[in-house]
């Protein structure tokens, strides 16, 4: 960046659009409220050793094995999934039970989103439960900031895109934005935060579908701000608390 | 379809996203708002014979030298391109000019989204300058609708959504919407026509970059509501009014 020059933000609504942008240096966002990065803020938050991302089942269940003091998770169709321990709710993990352990978690999008990201200076995880904690320290890094959204099958969703625009909202002034993403969502997040964010939602797909298998609770918890303020970060391949 | 059941209606935000979705069958909406659609719309309204959409300036001087009483047109950067006769301004076809010839156009953007899409039952152009035309013209199809957007080299632009968004605004009623896409572009929308589109638009990249160009006048001829009322479809390699 040159002289006086603020660094960009942008946002990426899918990852099939991951390749229009440089993400080289950047600090990049993993998005995935509906509930990967909600349940690992919960849980690093109550004291998880480290999340440790994985693709698949099969990979989940291999690594539990071998990861000392874990625990395995994942859903597929809301429910968990076959050989694995737990799911994928931020409910399941307080501290009396996953203090001091590793999770190793498997979700669809997320993961994906998470194994795609090149070349960035850091992968930070980013929800309401802690957006403050995640706008300061895009703030502390002077670093162009990319907000990956994993949405749902590459498609647009509603709820990632209202936490990116929670965050355009809170710190887009600090950075040069050229971005209709980052603008639309901005005016999405304004529209739904007055309207209150569960309301808006209520019309939305993965709403429907969460609904349907009864996790009404679970995301009316992944909606709270700053319940849990910390922030995890990508080292290796394991997610923990930034330092 | 089924009985009793409405037609899908969903909003693709890129060409890089229209793998995603369904097009067989259906009618697809091909929307370039600022501004190969709004000048095609205009063009065939004031009289022209037919539009020849082609991929690249090349390909346009060729077929401008054996179509019969045809002019060729695009523009590169906001410029009439080297070796074309007219620009990409739908202010520039007026009936006194464009009436009874063939408009052989390349663009960017709106001419490849065009060409991507595969097994449509029938392809339209959508602009807000023939909005209520396209939006009976959709009605009385009783097909599955894709609004195609197609934004600016596959990044998601915010003209095109709030045109997708007036179509969903006028006509979702009549269609079972499953998509957060088009949920978003009717509250973008919504939001935009409060304030007035151009209003809204001010901050949007396409503004900026085009207004750098001098081309404010024709943006603000690309929002108007209904100027133009026809529904120009593709027949063939050809853009002609929907009998």
């Amino acid at each position: 960046m040159g002289y006086n020059e603020k660094p960009k933000l942008e946002v990426c609504l899918s990852p099939a659009l991951l390749h229009l942008y440089d993400t080289k240096g950047a600090t990049v966002v993993i998005i995935d409220i509906f509930r990967a990065t909600s349940t690992i803020t919960a849980a690093l938050h109550n004291g998880a050793r480290c999340i440790i991302p994985v693709a698949s089942v099969e990979g989940c269940i291999e690594l539990g094995k071998v990861v000392e003091n874990s625990v395995t998770a994942g859903e597929r169709d809301g429910k968990i999934a076959e050989g694995l321990q737990y799911g994928n709710s931020p409910l399941e993990y307080p501290k009396e039970f996953i203090n001091g352990k590793a999770l190793v978690l498997t979700t669809t999008n997320g993961t994906r989103l998470l194994h795609m990201v090149d070349g960035a200076s850091s992968i930070v995880i980013g929800s309401f439960l802690n957006l403050k904690a995640v706008c300061d320290y895009l703030l502390s890094c002077n670093a162009n900031v990319l907000l990956g959204c994993a949405s749902w099958k590459d498609r647009f969703n509603m709820e990632d895109t209202l936490f990116a625009g929670a965050v355009v909202n809170e710190i887009g002034g600090a950075f040069d934005i050229n971005c209709d993403s980052a603008r639309a969502s901005r005016s999405l997040y304004r529209l739904a935060s007055e309207k209150g964010l569960i309301e808006y939602l209520k019309d939305s797909s993965h709403y429907k579908r969460l609904s349907g298998f009864g996790l009404v609770t679970d995301m009316e918890y992944c909606l709270n701000l700053n319940t849990h303020p910390v922030v995890p970060v990508l080292l290796g391949n394991e997610i923990v608390v930034s330092a």
